[in-house]
């Protein structure tokens, strides 16, 4: 992963992190939780001067926190360790560590008691514990679960402590903490990020930074599987607005949505608004299109169904290719590709028929159809029309390439419709 | 995630980990370094002490340092920061940290010329960095990349260090490092993983419990969305070969491999050996089926393909089910998954047909087929059988459940056929 403009010049104020939790130094967990912070915390134009994990011990943390407070940070977020069990020993280190009494908050036990009621689950002693809040210091609710947060001011920095499980981690900070961290920015960084698919990183820059060489947009480049994503920032929206404007001139094909939309996404929704019905044919891809148009909710409203045609034998009978053409032209070519398209369309009684038909390897090609070739059909009731592509020798690369440019070539047609 | 037992009475040798980047930090690149090399030397006895991630500075990286070493870990793991741009301090900064004059390491630069001579790039100037070797102190060889490691001894601490590339710093790991600290155990551990599907944590864990409380195995469960993961470690091999029979014994229908495999690789595999042939008919899961099977290599030997029947009138024009079925039962019924079955059977004519039918959701459930009811089909040249589940309210979670008890169904029908 690569960004251009590596220096943020007015980056300046510091965060550092600290993450409780023994699965987390063992393995069992992913960290995703620094990553997630890092990232919402350096977009609002912060640096994270340092992320450490250490065990749910009390020596281990208190040494740990003394450790990020020595190098003076404006914020430290702490997570993990909020739980109702006994390795859960985060709570009660904070207190000792900020020299505070706690107060069993009756109320709140009310709330939890009732909670608990509701779900059907007999709530226990060691659930208490999620009651009990610290005479000094602030208590941070949490929307999404029993543990909530708590905060502190120690010297220069203000220490905020959440649970560690994600989802409640990250509602909390969104909704609490962004916005009072966002709130200290004097000037804070505005940003809008355009998700693009077809079109290489370097290609995009080449001329992207040519068009933007005198404004003070900070543009990272963010490539993945899927395609590249390109974050634009700057204190200024109109600056942000302009190149994006541009971006969106010269790049129109490749850009499918902003922000954290995918594909699927759109293309359902597009599907709806439009009246359009789909239908899909999958040779090499062997059902991945129609699992990710799936995964969108209120999908069965516009996707009809589809075949994986993964055999020669399965594309003529059941596909009704001509088996003519299979042999003249081969199971990969632009001849059955455009005619899978058009038959699963008529097969399925839809507006669009969209088809793919590959090599996906890791075997199987030749010098003319190398492991990698694939073509992408998509017909509707005006035209059909097939792209080739080549997208190299890993399998399962292949097949998520394949599939975000069939998904891409549907949404064009769609556009265009 | 859940380890019954928490304690792990022979570990005893602390290891620490020093991630150095700016890009963790900023959370633009996941830390998967950390988590793997946490995995790795808590599966071998070690006991992960604290992990750090911190920039690319001189200053702040020797802070980290100093502080890790502080508590006397007998290893610090060191990755990232050992490229050639001039962002990557770590080496530098070692030896300074190290008080170790370096020289230029003339035959490695010959040998990084050739290599790079042979992939057709341009060897650049700053490139030569990496040939530079420490007076004091070993290198490490990376058999994937340029960068090579080194190995410090400091105090009473081992550093070593690593590049950040994941599959560089991991197959140096394994090979050149892993080994050096299992020798330093005087017993080493072993372990064995089962995976199980379709089975509670709770049941396995009580009765696995009952069964193990006189041996000296230590028993991890890990569930996921797949199933739960039984990982058994102990000094001794013989012990944990008692009770992993025992547990085959008892949750044969279960267990679908051992260490990494996964079920649609076990399948593939199974059927090659059989000389079956496979056809799906997914409804819910969109063909993620599909998708699963076709990411195994090989899977076009005995995967002929499969329909993606998402909506009534598909099951009744494709798949040619009996309307009058599907109007009496419904589409979610036991009646219509075993028609599935049987019917996609017929159509690629294989020697088995799989089928799944469910209400995906989050909406188009009732009170008597609520959001999560699933019923999957198994036809075999002998048999047809159907199997109801009920899992839940989450549509990607419903989707992944389901694949994976659907192939689990054919597992079983694959192993008593």
């Amino acid at each position: 992963m690569h960004t251009y403009a590596k220096s943020f010049q007015f980056l300046s104020m510091r965060i550092s992190i600290l993450n409780i939790g023994d699965e987390l130094l063992a393995g069992k967990t992913l960290n995703t939780n620094s990553q997630w912070i890092g990232e919402k915390v350096s977009s609002a134009g912060f640096q994270v001067e340092t992320q450490i994990t250490v065990k749910d011990e009390e020596d281990a943390i208190i040494s740990c926190i003394n450790y990020c407070l020595s190098n003076r940070p404006k914020y430290l977020i702490v997570t993990g360790g909020l739980g109702p069990t006994d390795d859960d020993v985060t709570r009660n280190v904070l207190f000792k560590y900020m020299d505070t009494k706690s107060v069993f908050d009756y109320d709140y036990w009310k709330i939890l008691v009732q909670k608990y009621k509701r779900a059907g689950i007999n709530i226990t002693e060691s659930v208490k514990n999620q009651a009990i809040v610290p005479i000094t210091g602030e208590v941070i609710s949490n929307p999404k679960g029993s543990a909530r947060g708590l905060k502190f001011i120690k010297n220069d920095t203000v220490i905020f402590v959440l649970p560690g499980v994600p989802f409640e981690m990250k509602s909390m900070f969104s909704e609490s903490i962004l916005p009072q961290l966002v709130m200290q920015m004097k000037d804070p960084i505005l940003s809008r990020t355009l998700r693009t698919t077809g079109v290489p990183e370097s290609k995009l820059y080449d001329f992207i930074t040519t068009w933007s060489k005198d404004d003070k947009n900070k543009i990272g480049y963010y490539p993945s599987i899927y395609g590249v994503d390109i974050k634009i920032s700057n204190k200024r929206g109109k600056e942000i607005d302009l190149l994006v404007d541009w971006i969106y001139k010269n790049f129109k094909n490749y850009i499918y949505g902003e922000k954290d939309t995918n594909i699927e996404t759109k293309i359902v929704k597009t599907c709806i608004k439009q009246g359009k019905e789909l239908a899909i044919a999958e040779s090499c891809t062997g059902g991945l299109i129609g699992d990710r148009i799936t995964n969108v909710a209120g999908s069965s409203k516009i996707f009809k169904g589809g075949v994986i045609v993964y055999s020669n034998d399965s594309k003529a009978n059941i596909l009704d290719i001509d088996k003519k053409i299979i042999d003249k032209f081969g199971a990969v070519s632009k001849e059955t590709a455009k005619k899978m398209a058009e038959n699963v369309k008529t097969m399925f009684n839809t507006s669009f028929g969209l088809s793919v038909t590959g090599i996906a390897g890791p075997s199987g090609g030749s010098k003319e159809k190398p492991v990698g070739l694939v073509y992408i059909g998509l017909a509707s009731n005006k035209k059909s029309i097939v792209e080739k592509f080549n997208f190299g020798k890993d399998r399962e690369v292949n097949k998520i390439k394949t599939s975000q440019s069939a998904l891409n070539i549907l949404r064009k047609g769609l556009v265009n419709e």
